[in-house]
């Protein structure tokens, strides 16, 4: 629980700033990046991008590995998952109408099996 | 856009404390607490209590309305739907496996009504 509750703290302040966020939201956009490729759209200079990058891997959302000069940086959802697990409680009414949703998949499912198609 | 950034970094930045979170999950159980019963649980003293209120506050994610005394809390869970959409978009594979259960159901809907049942 201890853990848990760690993660979660180190997953929601790596997502409180906006720069960690576009680098998170481009790694999600194409299936690794090097860190000057990452580096490239932000205002500010690449060892303050690193910096970033350190947050995040401390935090377990990202993982980087070097081959030769060039280092890649890849997505871990994991965390960003088990953060979107913790709010989706509040989420009521939207799990309301997915709820519904489902059950009607599932009768329909089970209604399109007993005629046999 | 900006607000919208700044929207989210303000939700995240609330949600890395696990007091708020705990706070957060009780007012999703309780529909409005007054500050002293939200207070009871924690082993730290009313003002850092209520110090942790004011950053709900400032982040929208609670409201507290005075009646004579007592302040209630009550939750608004909008930013934090916010926050899971924005997390929303890592969940691959889970949302694919919304999508293909929500094309399902539409597709059944749409049968079903060329059927006229």
């Amino acid at each position: 629980m201890v853990n848990y509750e760690h993660q979660l703290d180190r997953t929601f302040a790596a997502l409180v700033d906006p720069t960690r966020r576009a680098i998170l939201a481009r790694l999600e956009r194409e299936d690794g990046a090097s860190v000057s490729e990452l580096a490239k759209p932000f205002a500010i200079k690449l060892p303050a991008v690193m910096k970033h990058l350190d947050v995040l891997g401390e935090a377990g959302l990202i993982t980087r590995s070097k081959t030769g000069r060039t280092v890649t940086v890849r997505l871990t959802p994991e965390p960003m998952r088990q953060a979107m697990s913790w709010l989706a409680r509040y989420e009521r009414f939207w799990s309301a109408s997915l709820d519904r949703l489902a059950a009607y998949a599932e009768a329909k499912e089970a209604e399109a099996k007993k005629e046999g198609r």
